[in-house]
């Protein structure tokens, strides 16, 4: 796909042609709808049009909506509702026809081939968001969350594609942009008056402030890990011996989920595997083998590795025990995972299962013969769903202990983590440059640096690999 | 789903509560529609939507498109096109709103979510549809043909849906109950007038009328069975013996139908199974157990009594064999099918495959000896594709001798050709009651039958179960 982006003479840039593309999700369902855009698209699907009282497509308003057959020859193909939108005031900027059709496969397709033999060709995903970024509609930050906006599953997920489309992210870049760009100038300043060795600028003045942009950047780029959690929601991996319920634990989380996605009817559940949601936040569960204690024989030692691997993985290991096991054994398996990660990053959560069934006292004893847990366990029956709102509790702190929503923009665009690290490393040879007395035309080179980094984010500096890279990852019709 | 039709207090006819659903298909896109119908259903969803420059979703012309935000409480949810239409220029005849959001599932959900919370409720299967019927946009004929149209996979289903939607049913039933009623006022005359014993109306010329209106709705009944294959596709079953090629004969046919589809991008392959259309014609495999020629075993035999079955049920029968069995197999293999079938509806096709590995002489030895075939073989060879096109030709030839398109108009519903098969019986009655002299009034007994039975087609007569019958096969939101 990259290929069709990148292989042709003209650069993405130039493209203004009429394009086609169902927009709504594609299968049967009560309506559909197929977007046109491009210079000359109404005129050109305007045939295809026939109005009561003889209208005609290029005779609608702007924004005006109305019923016509579409018809191809003298072949009706359907009663459509078709609107007409006028440059600029269209999502692309262009002029733009959308038509609303009966949502039968039959007749999306026979609307589309007849546009397409009109010579209106069919859209490359994303191109209707790339020609509102090269028309301006849109900054290209913007325009990536406009894909993010459609994939987000989470409340967070969401909240963070809408802020980012409305241009939270933008409008930080934008700032911190205008004030490489003022630092620049007195850089430029400070070169131009070089040759008479008057420092216009301050020196210490300018590592102060170099060094307080450096921060920002550095302070922005982490929120990445946090927005990343947003975007992709939280890995979870339920660890522990077999036969301790660890299924019966993630189908007691999922469950609710289910039943939550399903009241609605005509939406679809297709793409709640193994997750669920809790304030907001989307908790994926991670498959893994089981943990066993001894392993002697090569097969297993390899699916031991794998767990290991994906446990590396996981934000949150929920290490399921039976109340049964010897305190030892839980203490052990403990160890040995927290051995394996970082818990400075990551979050092990010990839960003693199957507790409806455990004498009182026996449960007093194991809490206190587990008290060098890295955390205290939680104890559950995941059957009777006993104290399953006090592991969500845990978990709900889980999100709040790995940043919470208390920043103000939140980074969540791998692209744009990546331009912020090299802005940052750009700014900080630009403050040792200064500190070991550089002069100011060869500090200026960093310094540009920086400023061309977080242009790429905004799309001010853009070339077609980097479109053809961002837009190709886009649905069609988008 | 009936039971939500049928438990009301109020009936149907009396709704029009402001109802909300989702149109476009489940599952994400780039956009996505949700729909809003019923009286107040414009202020009631006002408060949802920030319009630049603040306007508000009620102070919208009639057939504006505008862009706005759709949030819920001080939450944007997202950025939509929104449409209003006013009464009784909408499809349901209603007041209506149309929203076009991003094709999240989130999205979807969410917006669906605060309609519900501002108590627009979810709209029932077809609920649109049927609004728009019940507020006399459409005939109860032209209603069904809106489902019809969405269901439709092939050329002839859409031209027979939309050709539906356009009224040409309804226009002929219409017809024909305007002659039954003008006959009745005749006979109602006779009526009038019987106690003086003066004969108003000729029975002979009312014989003759009758008999007339018979024919019509006999000739309109019997186009059921090609409508049927228009709207469902047309059976196919490939029989014969194990190893003749038969997975590779319904690949070969197939396998067009799906590069066909996959031309577009955006579209889905998920309704093709086994089926390929020729000349607009759906054809829809059958999947049997092979036939056997000698079979001792139960369930064996069990086999090929579903085997036959699924024979009776086709109306094409391809019986598939290798040119290297002997013929009087393939006679038997033949003659055992035409047994179980009836060759005045069904058709059968002999097929001699794998013919590229077969010597010339061969071939014409076996054409000679297959001479008492019902119908003469195609010999090709499925691996190869040889002579597919004239297999192709020969099912071609089946669509038109089971009816092709010559009528006008054409039943594929299973419900109109009922109330037809009804009102031929009431009219059969009123030809026999003038027959045999019964008085007018009984005659006229008959005849409002007959008129109740076409009424019911086009809706002028029904009930809510039947309302409710049709309209809980619609899918959501249409």
């Amino acid at each position: 796909m990259a290929f069709m982006y990148l292989c042709s003479v003209r650069t993405l840039m130039d493209y203004d042609d009429p394009i086609c593309a169902l927009s709504t999700p594609p299968g049967v369902g009560a309506l559909a709808m197929v977007r046109l855009t491009g210079a000359g698209c109404v005129e050109r699907a305007s045939p295809f049009f026939r109005f009561p009282g003889g209208r005609r497509l290029t005779s609608l308003q702007a924004n005006e909506t109305r019923y016509a057959l579409f018809a191809e020859d003298d072949e009706t193909i359907d009663e459509v509702m078709v609107t007409v939108y006028r440059p600029p005031h269209s999502y692309t900027g262009e002029e733009m026809v959308e038509i609303t059709c009966h949502g039968s496969q039959y007749i999306q397709q026979r609307i589309l081939q007849a546009l397409i033999a009109a010579g209106i060709r069919t859209a490359r995903p994303g191109e209707f968001t790339l020609r509102a970024f090269l028309n301006g509609r849109l900054d290209l930050a913007r325009a990536e969350a406009v894909a993010d906006l459609i994939a987000a599953r989470s409340a967070a997920a969401h909240r963070l594609a809408l802020s980012q489309l409305q241009g939270k992210v933008s409008e930080e870049i934008g700032r911190l942009r205008e004030q490489l760009l003022h630092f620049a100038v007195m850089i430029e300043l400070e070169n131009d008056f070089g040759e008479e060795e008057v420092e216009f600028a301050d020196r210490e003045e300018l590592i102060r402030l170099a060094s307080g942009l450096l921060q920002r950047l550095h302070d922005l780029a982490a929120t990445f890990r946090e927005g990343n959690l947003m975007k992709h929601g939280i890995p979870v991996v339920i660890a522990g011996a077999p036969n301790t319920g660890k299924s019966t634990l993630l189908n007691t989380l999922v469950q609710e989920e289910k039943a939550i996605v399903s009241e609605i009817p005509g939406t679809t559940r297709d793409l709640i595997e193994e997750s669920f949601q809790l304030d907001g936040f989307l908790f994926r569960f991670i498959d893994t083998a089981g943990l066993r204690e001894d392993t002697h024989d090569r097969i297993e030692k390899i699916g031991i590795e794998r767990t290991y691997k994906k446990l590396r993985e996981a934000t949150v290991i929920l290490l399921v025990a039976d109340w049964q096991q010897p305190p030892e054994e839980i203490l052990r398996q403990a160890a040995a995972i927290t051995g394996e990660t970082d818990l400075s990053r990551q979050h092990l959560i010990p839960v003693i299962n199957k507790c409806d069934t455990a004498p009182e006292e026996k449960l007093k004893e194991l809490k206190s013969a587990l008290g060098e847990l890295p955390a205290p366990p939680v104890f559950i029956s995941a059957r009777t769903e006993q104290n399953i709102s006090q592991l969500k509790a845990r978990l709900k702190e889980v999100v709040h202990l790995s940043g919470g929503t208390d920043q103000e923009v939140i980074i969540s665009n791998a692209r744009h983590h990546e331009a912020l690290l090299r802005a940052a490393g750009d700014i900080k040879r630009v403050v040792r440059g200064l500190r070991q007395g550089l002069s100011s035309d060869l500090v200026a080179l960093d310094l540009r640096q920086a400023i061309h980094h977080l242009g790429e984010i905004t799309g001010e500096i853009t070339t077609d690999e980097i479109l053809g890279n961002i837009f190709e990852r886009f649905c069609i019709g988008k």
